[in-house]
């Protein structure tokens, strides 16, 4: 019986952002997915959203974004027991996880750029170590792959600004970790990719943020924020781009956005 | 009766590259097949072997790529009478040509230069004004768009070397011209992107200059670099991309490409 | 007798930006000065000047900046009997001509393209060509360089734009040049720099653009602008680096600016 | 009486490389130097022999590059009593410390990763903090200036490679810092340059590990390697700078460097 792909991804946020949305296309694709995040319960509302609609998903919750709880995930979802029958083979990895203040400098705390730097680029480590060692261990696919690394980053993974030197430093640092990686291991028929997300998505944190006729907009209007199943539907082209042409880094806007 | 889409392709080469594989899955997607570029015999080649299987394509040579015949193609094609019924609506448009000689510098001519910039830039600015003016036209589609419009660019697009300071300065004219529009017409439901090919297409040049052990591997193996194919299908993920999500500029290599 | 260190600047405007900033500051370190540019009026103003001052200048008008004008003004330089006795060596080459149209895409004519294609770029090559073969012939100076050549910037070098698509086309262009001829010349100890000026510079024509308390602030707060004297110390500068530490490219703009 | 201007100075080395030429050289220009490093014995050796010259330095040695050593050591500073009368202003700080490992990414390990982001990352925020807190008080200078901060990058500031994953992470971080810090701090005539070395810097360390002729070329061709000194001239000029042009970003290497 041959093995069953599986997604892992990272950074679930409350269910309607990316990551979310990757691993609810993904199961639809067929893949198993293993959800890691902090938020237990989100993670578990959405492993049920999953298999209510007959897909497989599974909740693998970390106590935080620390190097070997971000690590030993991949070997707690490697034991997993999946409802259904057969093993599984590691083959896409989305880390998604990561978060960062907006502060002038002055008012940034050593604790602020601590865990800037531990959320953003210390665990995306543990997170490609984890990824790549079970990557490693694949054949080749159809597609001339053993598995897919994709890193979510953002305008600051490009640029500093003026509230962003913490977040952008964490940014910048995995973007540097992301090619370096495609670089090692693109020889090994690892693709790593980088997508920078150059503008605001539409999730249920940022409709929160909004009121009135702009939160109307922010729903509505496909024109002025990016959509995650949209984001998610590009992640899926990247995984099956065939090893004759791997995109490393790539941008995505909404069609009005101003840059 | 709705009208078919119509794709532009600039640039087929002897048929075997990015440009001609463009032409043929856009053809088996559905739409019309404008081909675009000096060679009428190349042409007439690949729009007989489209419409044999099925397609429907058209040949439209133009003498060079001078600023008046790379814009009035659009009203050639305007005019065409396709064998289907029906009006068509240009929706994609695929600038693929120019080149580049590589030379040192104190070789260069000013013959080449000039050349280098009409066929690569100014060419570049005719066939966008054509591509927009009739994108302007459109109606929305479902996927929010006017139409979208693919620069084919190079390693030499963002990296200037020591043989290639003609053609880099060319492919970084069309770059700035590709931002430029993207910014410009995003507003409009107008998609422009820019595709950085990082490394050799297997086309039928390519194989004619290599022998050997080295013409064997570039046909065959896959990890080492590019099938046309596959950017043709990473084109139309471009295009399908809805407008709350759209690519500016990505990059493609082969799985083991040093870079 | 030694030879003379010759500057060429070209690009000089009505006397007050950095073409002439440079000119001046060059002459007062010993410089022999060529003053190339279109404006024969404003050069023999600029050259009065700077003679008057205890200054070697020479006014070499260009009928325009055809690749063919732009290359034989060299052999004008060297031709040219200066008031001191002695041989010059061309040491120092200044590219700041260059200009560009701001318009909306559709507005660009073919005639602003091919303008602007040939006064920023091949106009730029036919420049780089005659500094080089010049330089060649230079022994080492005591920094161990053949030679400096200076290309003036702007933000359009890196940023295309709504307006800027014929502008960026050509500086994009100037900036691919300017790389591969750092990458091809160091190695014969030709050092070939990139300014890349983000920002306003003050000069007779901005400040004739501006009236009221912008016209004041423009031309005496030196946080908002830049200032063609200072811009001429740090190209000093990037002649004064020795062959050990060179800069291809840096920005300049003002402590205020908002970028 | 009026202020003595300050620099401090980290990463010392051994006393062969940016740091400690860049001490000797504002020594020279009239400045009190505050050099800061882990190294004690190469602090000291480095201030007596400023100050056998006529200088003025003094070792302020930081057990580690944690957060707070790194910012506490300005407090020392502040309360150092210099040999000569009077107060000091800091103007100039030059972070110039951080390394990092180089080693295929599965060799990587946690330690690795947390050592390279705490020594090049958070030590550089506070090294930030302390600098620009200390610049705030400072009135303009002549050049319109309270203060300039420079970062010494590398080749791994811009771009990741095969073995610089933890590296580049930390070099891409420090980065995103100085460009938010040059983008918030220039309004209040705080300039901040990061200056990235492509290129190997003749150092005693350097020195030592290469042998033979290799070791000949690399001590004697001025052509292929970079000069501590030479930096340390560019980097007086990047603090001479006036507020009307100042650069944030520029690359060194040497005439014969292949990039």
């Amino acid at each position: 019986m041959s093995a069953k792909p599986l997604l892992v991804v990272a950074g679930i946020g409350n269910g309607s952002g990316t990551g979310a949305a990757t691993a609810r296309l993904f199961a639809k694709k067929g893949y198993r997915v293993a959800l890691v995040a902090r938020n237990a319960d989100h993670l578990n509302r959405l492993a049920g959203e999953i298999n209510n609609e007959g897909g497989e998903a599974a909740a693998f919750p970390v106590p935080d974004y620390s190097y070997s709880a971000t690590l030993s995930v991949f070997d707690t979802i490697s034991a997993h027991k999946w409802n259904s029958e057969g093993p599984s083979e590691l083959r896409v990895g989305v880390w998604n996880a990561g978060s960062g203040v907006r502060k002038g400098f002055l008012d940034v705390t050593e604790e602020d750029i601590v865990e800037s730097l531990q959320v953003n680029v210390t665990a995306a480590f543990a997170f490609s170590r984890g990824a790549i060692l079970k990557f490693k261990e694949n054949s080749l696919d159809a597609r001339g792959k053993r598995g897919t690394l994709i890193f979510t980053g953002a305008t600051a993974s490009i640029r500093g600004n003026v509230t962003t030197s913490t977040f952008a430093a964490g940014k910048f640092g995995i973007r540097a970790l992301s090619q370096s990686l495609a670089k090692e291991f693109g020889k090994q028929n690892i693709h790593v990719a980088h997508a920078i997300i150059d503008g605001a998505i539409l999730t249920g944190q940022g409709l929160e943020r909004r009121s009135g006729e702009e939160a109307e907009r922010y729903k509505n209007d496909l024109d002025v924020r990016l959509d995650a199943t949209s984001l998610a539907n590009n992640y899926l082209n990247l995984v099956e781009q065939d090893r004759s042409a791997w995109t490393w880094e790539l941008d995505f806007r909404p069609a009005h956005e101003k840059w």
